[in-house]
């Protein structure tokens, strides 16, 4: 089952030493294993952690040479001899966890992002910087049909991350969820998701533009902590009973709004961290955790559940991500901007420029 | 409905003032209001936060003088006119939740424990270091008419607590929990509880003697800090597939246990602290508690539905508590042992000597 | 704390004998007990269950004479003694369940529906068409300020009901769920919860003018039992995968629905059945509810949380509930064209008149 | 990967008609697929399901000619070339559910039983009553080293579905459970693993061998059927505070046994149907069901995370299953004992004989 229009080399991005740069360059197309599909890559989202796996600064090694990128919306082009669930043709994307394992403790109760041995697309397996590129066929994305895989691309990485991180919380429908950093990347899409699961957001950031964006978006409250003079104060009056949100999302975790998020957090509430900073910290005074009973909860990336289901929103046309469209030859210059702290929303590649 | 003899005076062990020591003396005998009782207390166990609220180190104010004791067994000698849910002769606990409002988001929830208008025995209110104590009807325990009421009175606060930071650890029958000062007083009820639950019990302490006490009580393993040279490994190759216990019951919340914790519970699994030394904090990783996802939770003392179960465990025989007696009037002995740190065990106090 | 313009005598609908009809007359305003308010009725919502109060045919039985009713939206105006959650002025509403013990294993655990010592308004005590109600404090109702309490009374039973049976259905955001009879009164509700909670919504009734008013407030699809062919084919088709929807909630619970409910709904998925018919049952194919895993459930009316709940989403203006408004002398003739058949939407009545 | 001892011709029992009887033959050997494992089947439990499998009397079709069988234990001889989650050597468990696609949203949810694509050994594809049978990598179930072959088939069946439905019930450590059916050989198993999971069985059965049985293995109380005059009220009685068990496991779904089930189970508790009659139906009225809010539900079997727990329960000696043993050459007489009513417990047939 495959395409007889597959050429045999395609442009790629290559991270050839670690801390970079990126080489645009030529490189041969890989055949799909029996389980294996081959996504023509049309768009792929960059991420911060594209970022890291070039500058080696994460505890975990890299595969190198290393082709990046796990945010790429294409097209299925052949499919491994195994495969039943996907066919040529079919959209496709390719996530953060390229393949797992399917039989350990972790992959059989639904937590293959815990799986040993996880397959990660752009560190440990090469990425969607590429036109042409391999996963595992159980692990692929099934975009809908109705979508544009441009458009799409942020949310196979941001969009389920914020979105599985909104179900650990354990909010309920009608709670209140504080979004630290809601105007942001990842913080806009969350708003966004939590909204549309029917909770009612207390965006939390600096700024003006960034209030109206999140009230724009679906927030029903905005505190502006450059403005604030008693942050913790201001959350918890703005929660009907003032007794605090039932969660609290932290999309960028430091340390001074981890210790304020758990003090403004309602008692028996969550705080969900979710970034991975190198290095940092969480610090949380035992008495107080105790006394109010409150969780501090780590979440990662979705599962192939969350992905559906966060797919699903974003097909209703409940989630819309703002982005800049870049040609794949580019990255570099993203990386630049990265570093620099000058990205605004998500930039997508397009691997055909 | 009041038995006719009640006396007027009683014997009690007064706190007059922060610091101690308790003072040995005659006072009132108060009469319950319409939705209280009183209760002819037999026995009181004796708690680390009894010492606390004498010594008055905690974030909370007593009321003052203060009664203390909040793990009082007995019998309900006088009912207010307003109770239909115990009569006089009816055994009965006076545990740390003496009373609440009943009526705000956590009581409606039954989260009393959490509630801001509660009453805590011997802290804000009189507790049952005295013969005759008052409490809330809604909140008292009822104690089975098979149980002794000198031994049960420990599970009205160390069986209660340990019970429900079982349940918040998530630990399902079958599942692996690893208690930390598995071989102290809290420690040796946890054990218990977890075993008549269906957990598997890795037990951690120090020392021989704790070990084979953990051992004969329940626990499927004993891992001793004091030996080991690397405790994290030893725990996790304790368990079947090496990847950790699902849960850990911390007791005595301290940094470097705490650490421990952390990174050899099982990806997904819960850190449950209990315990409340004063100004101690929490400290995490970021990268690792997001990509394994483990939940970090405070719990608390146990609600009325906690308290009812914990007893009927109790009740069936599943759970022993070492304890020694001692007559009320040698109170201020006890919390000499206890600053001494020479107490193995729990002391009930006798009301009546 | 009283208000001292209570009048001694008040207007009421009286039920003297079973069947019916309703006298109404001039009946003494009651003093509220030390843990009661006595609250001013402004406006009360007629639901079916008021007929079978008058009418006698449910297995349970009424007070007699009885002043019926149970959605009834008013003000404050004396308290008990023993009141600290409300006060003189405050708008409250008094509900089905008036009362219960707060002391049982089923009001301990938040389960005050299920307590079998409870109060039912307008069925064990006096209800709220008269002009001056009886409740519980602590079951009070507290409606927010900026509530209509005329537009809001059908929220206290109708809303809370079909809120609380979707909380049950287990139906997470962004899952679909069926709602059978969803042009009636209480279906037009549970869309309009449906939709609120993130779900998407497959309205099943009859008729083009049902499935218009089921579009407009915010059913995903609709399907026409009267044209459909195949109801269980249609209403699977109508989810992405083809699968069947996660929950069905049926309004009406008869045979043929139910067991096309337990057809198309999804394999683990909940039917969740509301409403009291007399004398129906329930039949399932042993076969295929076991191979299948789906889960029946019965749910009653919400508890004191459920009831917050459904104020808040009523609040935050997500919920209209099409009403008319008639005066309390005129019930007799809402129980007439309620046993005709020819009630679309709800009747409020006005104490006033 | 295969051991080269592996013959090309084996033992078997083929249904080469339906109704029967089974053929004990010769017949060849397969080979393993890429994504399969070839098990030399040492013993093998005897379950109902095998004998309709025969009989063709579900509504569901079998293979044929077809080699029955679901609870077969032995050792891996050979691994298809995309194996790595076994080797050969290792002890593996042949279960019912042979395969799934392991990519359908029930199998992505680890609910792989109700996965639309699933084969059933025994069933739609050849299963255990041979001495090498075929099953799917993912699916086997790995058996400890420190069990005995012999013992541990009838846990891959009998045990994995009661322990599943204990799961399902909802049922909490220090709860009541009734069984229905607990002295036989389901029911039996269904008893221990209840108490291993620290539940407190009522154990409804009739006859006083059955209940000696019962206790002895376990049960807290034995209810007689055959001597109660009034079953309902017998259960209820038995639990402390009168209300009902929390849940009632069904092992043999027939009407009157449900109908008192939903009598006799504490409100908001749960009646589980396990056990697959041909043709019965499920009844209950709707007023009782939906005002005590009881769920019915199905189980079925259990998926690979329930199967690896129910092995760990047996592995640790909480588990022993009555059975007899017999040469694989004898399967037909002890299907004729089985439709003669005339088997009390298990029987494994030895594929050596």
């Amino acid at each position: 089952m495959a395409d007889d229009k597959i050429p045999t080399e395609q442009w790629a991005q290559v991270v050839e030493e670690t801390g970079g740069p990126v080489v645009y360059k030529k490189i041969p197309v890989q055949k799909p294993g029996p389980d294996e599909v081959l996504v023509n890559v049309k768009y792929s989202g960059v991420c911060h952690t594209d970022l890291h796996a070039m500058m080696g600064d994460w505890p975990l090694a890299t595969k190198k040479p290393l082709v990046g990128g796990h945010e790429g919306a294409g097209v299925v082009v052949a499919c491994g001899s195994m495969v039943n669930n996907l066919k040529v043709g079919d959209y496709a994307g390719i996530k953060w966890l390229n393949g797992s394992c399917l039989n350990c403790p972790y992959c059989e109760n639904a937590d293959e992002p815990l799986c040993q041995g996880a397959l990660l697309s752009g560190y440990t397996v090469d990425g969607t910087f590429q036109q042409y590129a391999i996963a595992k066929a159980a692990h692929v994305a099934h975009i809908p049909r109705n979508c544009d895989l441009e458009a799409v691309a942020p949310i196979l990485c941001a969009g389920i991350t914020v979105y599985k991180g909104l179900k650990e919380s354990g909010a309920r429908p009608g709670q209140m969820v504080a979004i630290v950093g809601a105007g942001g990347g990842l913080g806009s899409c969350a708003v966004q998701y939590a909204k549309a699961m029917g909770l009612h957001v207390i965006a939390i950031d600096g700024g003006d533009e960034k209030g109206e964006l999140c009230k724009r978006i679906g927030a029903a409250v905005y505190v502006d902590f450059l403005k604030s003079k008693d942050l913790v104060a201001d959350v918890k009056s703005n929660t009907p009973d003032g007794l605090g949100p039932h969660a609290v999302l932290l999309l960028a975790v430091q340390e001074k709004p981890f210790q304020q998020a758990s003090e403004y957090v309602r008692s028996r509430g969550s705080v969900v961290c979710i970034g991975l900073p190198a290095g940092a910290y969480l610090r949380a005074p035992v008495f107080d955790t105790v006394v109010r009973m409150i969780s501090i909860k780590g979440s990662y990336v979705g599962n192939r559940v969350d992905t559906a289901e966060a797919l699903d929103f974003y097909a209703r046309g409940l989630i819309k991500v703002p982005y800049k469209s870049i040609g794949l030859s580019k990255l570099q210059d993203v990386y630049t901007l990265m570093r620099e702290n000058k990205i605004v929303g998500r930039y997508v590649v397009d691997t055909s420029k």
